[in-house]
């Protein structure tokens, strides 16, 4: 396609204006110069305001999510990684390949266009690495003042293998409960950017496409009953959707979860509880008793699995209560988050 | 499913604050009792991260849509009806029949929750006219002078009839362009509302699902070759970005452009020009000459369609000129919009 004549984007030293989500030729250059060079697929070049493809037979699955994350940039990764890696995994909850993801981004004026640059770079890069092309997107600017540097919205849609469906209500009492690795590390991260804290060892961010770590545990678990990322609200919330869901208990072990030291530490300093704060690169999940060793196996082949484990189980319980046994051999009720733990860490 | 128990929702008087957007119990109660009861449909009530539906068989449109309009409310709708017909009309440019939307909230804290209330039985109401569910969504809030308001991306997936392509890139010289109704419509309801205008006849936006009309235009046109919406940037805007695709010239005649008196006499108060200012509820569509009269009594017989008309015709030229045949006989060139006429008016 031929483009409109104009000087190139100042991508040094400008910034986002009125004119870049205007619809007109501004707006087709910020498009052409910026976001097809990096998201280069022919869907996405065709220049139509919808992406067509051939739909793949069978069950789909559909998803959506705003990033509104302050700050923008955080130790282990961007709000651009986050915006696909967030929506990959939502698709990958559902036991689907990704195939396509729109991204919808809200600028305010004045933002630095290098900023800009860094972050959708960032989106190309977790999408190839996901194995997902970003195919359609809309672009529109807000006054000054009237939002905060960039908002991204980004939907995606998947297709599921046959005999797989995994939903929020088939947890049964005796089911076993797993993790891929250790909890709390992107809340952290982002908490001590935003406080200003320097650890001793950098805590990075977990951010990451589950897509290929789900893909091997489906391949041994066809029949995987839930599959769930603690994101917002963290372990805690999402135990609590999924025995409310299911209408069943759950019990974790304390001595079971893999915490890394230095967040546990964090976690003390900042008045935190490791249970609701929010990961980008973890899922639960849960399955038959039966199924739970090989399904532990399949997750450790994978990179992003190596600290897998079994930290609990589902039980028959009308109240559906989430129950935590701790290190010290008791018991505590693990509630719903009620107020707002950590706004913006997503 | 059961629901987390909380005292219900004060929509009359409450106000959005962190906790609806935290992951936690609160943020379900607002999914809840305003989102489900309203969207109220199998494939979102799963209560999962993602919707799952059989995929129908052949070629899928997907596209994406922010809107960041002010004023939120205006003559003739509001961001929620806009945000569904916005995203139906992307769908249905693709020569698509609309399926799913998911809808992504951005909330700015202390939004009154009335305010959401009307927007969200709009988006309803649109919906279900359109024939499309919203089935899977996200909500995020953003502390007071983060945002404004509410900013809400609607992305919608659609299937597209064997045989059927229409894509910008299509029109040969000769082709005839039609359009369905009069131009200007919705960006003059905004600018009048937010500039506190009075007219004599209430100036309404056109804002309207154009899926049913498109449906009609394919079933006696399956060859259409390019169907687009002129929304922000107006059809002078479209015009152009097609003669770019296609590597054409476009020729446009001023008299058979549809434009009600009163909307011809605010743009002149305005100081806007109806050629760049955007429309909701409107389409044009580029065919062969042999079918531009069938395509117009098909598009005539429907009730978005009555006023439709052939504007124009495509041309060769390598300069990809659009051009304009005026009242007097006389020609200019109807440019790309190189600034901002307008912000925020979608």
């Amino acid at each position: 396609m031929k483009r409109p004549n104009l000087h190139p984007l100042d991508i040094k030293n400008g910034k986002v204006d009125l004119t870049h989500g205007s619809g007109g030729r501004s707006m087709a250059q910020l498009i052409d110069d910026m976001f097809r060079k990096a998201f280069d697929n022919d869907l996405l070049n065709a220049g139509n305001d919808q992406a067509c493809f051939e739909a793949p037979k069978g069950r789909m699955v559909m998803t959506t999510d705003g990033f509104v994350i302050s700050p923008l940039f955080f130790p282990g990764g961007n709000i651009g990684s986050l915006a696909v890696h967030g929506t990959v995994n939502d698709v990958a909850m559902g036991g689907a390949k990704p195939l396509y993801l729109s991204s919808s981004f809200i600028l305010e004026e004045g933002f630095p266009l290098a900023d800009l640059q860094k972050i959708v770079q960032s989106m190309a890069e977790a999408a190839s690495e996901a194995g997902v092309s970003i195919v359609t997107g809309d672009t529109k600017v807000v006054e000054k003042g009237k939002g905060d540097g960039i908002f991204i919205t980004t939907t995606g849609i998947g297709v599921v293998p046959d005999g797989v469906a995994p939903s929020g209500e088939k947890a049964r009492p005796g089911d076993k409960i797993l993790i891929n690795g250790t909890l709390g590390d992107h809340g952290v991260a982002i908490m001590s950017k935003r406080e200003n804290l320097d650890f001793e060892t950098e805590i990075l961010s977990d951010s990451a496409a589950l897509n290929h770590l789900v893909e091997k545990m489906i391949a041994v678990v066809p029949e995987m009953k839930v599959l769930r990322d603690p994101t917002r609200g963290g372990l805690a919330t999402v135990l609590n959707e999924v025995a409310m869901q299911s209408d069943v208990g759950i019990k974790v072990y304390e001595d079971a979860i893999p915490l890394r030291p230095e967040v546990k530490g964090a976690c003390e300093l900042l008045g935190l509880d490791p249970l609701y704060v929010a990961n980008e690169g973890k899922l639960i999940a849960i399955c038959a008793p039966e199924d739970a060793e090989k399904l532990l196996e399949a997750m450790k082949s994978d990179p992003l699995g190596k600290e897998a484990s079994i930290i609990g189980e589902v039980l028959e319980d009308d109240h559906n209560f989430v129950q935590m046994e701790t290190s010290f051999g008791g018991g505590r009720v693990i509630d719903w988050l009620a107020g707002e733990q950590l706004p913006r860490i997503c």
